[in-house]
């Protein structure tokens, strides 16, 4: 059996490749562009090419290679095939027996979210039953139970950032609905949120007369800006709240945050964990909280981890 | 190896038995008074004694037995000890350890909401994901993933009856927190709601000048009283609501309703499905409602398969 693995996370920009041994460390990263002319159809050929390249730089042939684990932003089904990814321009595309037919190694293949996820229980935490909210653009999620991604009946579980937490918002979210906690508590929520914090206000804050953006709003407050520290707190509030609910019903070891907006650092841990508390069932009120620690690396790893994870 | 198991549901009323062969069926099924006096000292003999009782009038010995599940109203850790059972006046009891001791028979034990919900999903519903939400005097809830039950890091998976869904309330729950589920939906939530809304409104009603009752609430409803149904659909917002943030974090196949309130019939589906809709995420829009088919007998049917299921 081969002794080296290929994680790949195939993201709307670019497509980032890892090289792992068998003991699971990382011996390689890189990435490529990716290329979204032509409905995506170049994807499948360029990734190929990537994964050919190395093995001829490295001297590989397929006999080493035990497997590829690869994620794509979109419903991806037990076959490996990807049901639609919008961000890649893609409909329907079998994605893991394309490759495998193409390769001549095995390939299993999920969605980048739950395989992040995946990535930041085995290497980032260290452990098996976790939730990872991604607060970004939007707000993703992925759920793992004893060591293994959690998709449910429709590919559907972990959809946080769907979860109802305002009645009064009437605006309707991407999804249909209205009053999502990706409407108030993604990037465009804070922002949102802040914006009316400072029309209802006089009080003068250091985020006046300037384009609003969430690092702006947590460097405010930081430095102890009240309308920005109110931001914060209506922040901490919905997201904290939600999580509350989610441990209601899975009770998991730990809950780490990632995303674009987790790099505001400890603030973050800080105000979505005083407003859980507040809302948590009792038993679940000291759930460790954590921020995600593999970055962009987190798909890669959860690729890989998913491969030797279902692989018998 | 064996070829019978008992399955054994300990209530702070009474203790339920069933006998079943190998392949699931419920041969026989009796009940005894649970005695409460002494801290529920009584109740471990009680138990042997009743299965001794048994297994002679049947001609049953030892080796023939394959095993018993139990269900015990509280907190129940891996190895089958009890860690409080208020209800029987248990503090920490070694349930399976001591009830295998006795009976020369390998036992497990587990929660009751627990064995209740894996016994709906596996001779009621016939499916393999699922929840059972039980709505009573208090609001209780199973989980079910795969076939079998999860328990969460602390026992609390399935605490649905605390998620938080009403910012307005301030009277504290039986947990500590304000604004749970089980304040405003269970038995008692529902004949709350139906008093302020009796209250607030002039229109007549056949709820007025009686003493409320759910089943009273319910009967109203369904011959058309105005203010009854408003007091139901307001149980089916809060109901439904919660179902649907359920359902963000696990995508079940299936989620039935069963406890004391169930049994008003279809009319509980309707109303909890209605508000559902509302606030599900789409993908999750259509997941199969149904009410519990089991009754009484959930606890002994789960018990059983817990122990088939965990059994190697």
């Amino acid at each position: 059996m081969g002794k080296y693995y290929f994680g790949i996370d195939v993201g709307g920009t670019f497509i980032k490749f890892g090289l792992f041994d068998q003991t699971g460390v990382l011996l390689e990263k890189w990435m490529i562009p990716t290329r979204l002319d032509k409905k995506g159809e170049c994807i499948l050929s360029d990734l190929s090419e990537a994964m050919g390249n190395k093995m001829r730089d490295r001297g590989l042939d397929g006999s080493q290679m035990a497997g590829i684990g690869i994620g794509a932003p979109g419903q991806v089904d037990k076959e490996g095939k990807v049901l639609a990814a919008e961000n890649l321009g893609w409909d329907q595309v079998s994605l893991a027996p394309i490759l495998e037919d193409r390769m001549g190694i095995p390939v299993k293949a999920g969605n980048d979210a739950n395989l992040a996820a995946l990535g930041e229980a085995w290497k980032g935490a260290g452990c098996r039953d976790m939730v990872l909210v991604t607060v970004g653009t939007g707000i993703g999620c992925g759920v793992v139970l004893a060591g293994k991604i959690h998709t449910g009946m429709h590919g559907a579980a972990g959809e946080l950032g769907h979860i109802h937490v305002e009645d009064r918002l009437k605006k309707k979210c991407a999804c249909g609905k209205s009053g999502c906690l990706e409407q108030v508590a993604s990037a465009k929520g804070i922002e949102l949120c802040a914006k009316y914090i400072l029309e209802e206000s006089q009080e003068p804050s250091m985020l006046r007369g300037q384009d609003l953006s969430v690092k702006k709003v947590f460097d405010a407050a930081k430095q102890s800006d009240r309308l920005a520290i109110r931001t914060v707190e209506c922040f901490g509030d919905y997201l904290g709240k939600a999580l509350a609910m989610c441990t209601c019903v899975l009770d998991p070891e730990r809950i780490v945050i990632g995303g674009g907006v987790s790099k505001a650092g400890d603030i973050i841990l800080e105000y979505v964990q005083k407003y859980y508390r507040k809302y948590a069932f009792p038993a679940c009120e000291n759930v460790q909280f954590g921020l995600a620690k593999l970055g962009n690396d987190a798909g890669v790893y959860g690729a890989v981890r998913m491969f030797i994870e279902e692989t018998p």
